[in-house]
């Protein structure tokens, strides 16, 4: 095993090859953003804790679909018995960065009964009327479920910084709020899993011209998506400025190099699985007298 | 190709074989219900429109999914450029009929991001205070969405006829209302599918049985599942009023036989994938100017 450098807030650098023994948890430890983590360090075709090439990573990705199954299933079960625990999984990043495909590959390829998916675009004039948290607060996911945010609060951090859509001084003070904000998801039983997609700009250039260039992809492209191009260091400055000041210790960020979208969402899976994991989830006992109900259904 | 007999309301009875040509709705034409049918002549170990076995049934489903998949990105695409046109499938059936199996492998094999599942219970306190339409209406897909019924509006003719749960002129007045409800959708710009798992009293015992011998199958039993088994004549009567007043030709009833689960699944998949493909659905042309913006990008 690797030996896991500790200065400060870093990328993890711990990177573990297969099957290896140790923490249960490569992926997490090699993507956790600590104390010191500077984004612009992060190579974005890099595939920490992970040795294989596409198809084997691609492999991976599938071959984890029971286990996942299987854990979901337990968590989701756990809550017909009065258990509260959920979990809430964030997925934030650039155009382009890959969050649908997320959404497709990996959130997809879980029960859709057990999973609920918002997708966070710009406010409404209603949403507008309430605090920033209020749509995010009305979407939370229940008891034994796994909440998808595709995009979320840090867009109020992340657009409206760049763009000072409200004053500074009021999103100035959104990172508080959030950092308290999800404090209490923490202590309220949610298991909170903060991601960020990172691709380069060259990979976001290959991506957009795809759009441009395939008639069925034409539906995805809006030229707002160049102008917002224009900004892109300030969307990386905006970035790093919520990795500094909101990635405490129960609620840290992982940042998921992704460039190859296969990597990315290998890293995903294994991210949500290795908190799947550590829940200990177990079948709920049943709170019914079993031999009598089997006895009254034989002489149905 | 076999005649089709025209003779009332009935399953339809056209069986066809794979590649024969026709009629490209052979699942639909086969299960449809119309003038004459009868609940109780339904076959539920049988599989029309299908000659192959269960591995090829299970192959076939899992065969569709590109078709699927691509299908239903130009139905959200379309939305985006101003399509009204969404679909709503909706799933009913006796207790353990395979409904579960329906959203995990049909529903969950298609993109999250474009279907939206939504399950209805015994009504909360809130929604009893309401026309029972009001939920449903809430619950309604946006455009370019597939929207999914797990249990609906027909439950308030049935376990709330069983049950006599309102006075029965309350529950009388509901098939017109539904009627109504219903012909207002499809004027909507809503593909409206409607489809029953039809079970056996025996393959329901088995099922049961199976919840009570498997200690991870515990959490999904209920001792008033057994209360409700003893209604099943009921019931069944219940869905034959269903299938004689609400299946009119712009909104029928798709009766699938279910005591094989893959057979129901690959029914429903193909069900929805024939009245996919009868929409039509096309990429919408770029609404900006493709050369420009190609410009624009390569230059940033």
């Amino acid at each position: 095993m690797g030996t896991k450098k500790k200065h400060g807030k870093k990328h993890g650098k711990k990177h573990k090859k297969k099957g290896e023994k140790g923490s249960g948890s490569p992926f997490s430890d090699a993507l956790r953003v600590s104390d010191g983590f500077v984004l612009a360090d992060v190579d974005q075709r890099s595939t920490p804790a992970f040795d294989g090439d596409k198809q084997e990573g691609k492999d991976a990705l599938v071959a984890a679909d029971g286990e996942m199954d299987d854990l979901q299933e337990r968590l989701y079960a756990q809550s017909r018995s009065g258990g509260r625990r959920r979990v809430l999984l964030v997925i934030q990043g650039m155009d382009t960065s890959g969050k649908g495909g997320i959404m497709r590959h990996v959130v997809g390829a879980v029960d859709p009964q057990g999973t609920q998916i918002t997708a966070f675009k710009a406010p409404t004039a209603e949403e507008k009327e309430h605090p920033f948290l209020w749509r995010i607060r009305n979407a939370l996911p229940q008891p034994g479920m796994i909440g998808v945010f595709d995009r979320s609060h840090y867009e109020d951090v992340l657009v409206v910084r760049v763009h000072d859509l409200v004053p500074p001084a009021q999103w100035k003070r959104r990172y508080a709020t959030i950092n308290d904000f999800e404090e209490s998801l923490v202590e309220d039983d949610v298991t909170l899993i903060k991601v960020m997609l990172h691709i380069s700009a060259n990979e976001q250039k290959e991506r957009l011209m795809e759009r441009l260039e395939r008639p069925d992809k034409y539906w995805k492209f809006n030229p707002g998506d160049l102008d917002e191009r224009e900004f892109w260091d300030d969307y990386q400055q905006a970035y790093q400025v919520i990795m500094d000041r909101c990635s405490p210790e129960r609620a840290p960020w992982f940042v998921v190099p992704a460039d190859r979208k296969w990597y990315a969402r290998l890293a995903v899976q294994q991210i949500l699985l290795e908190h799947l994991r550590d829940l200990d989830l177990r079948w709920p006992e049943a709170d019914f007298d079993v031999e009598a109900n089997k006895e009254r259904l034989q002489a149905m």
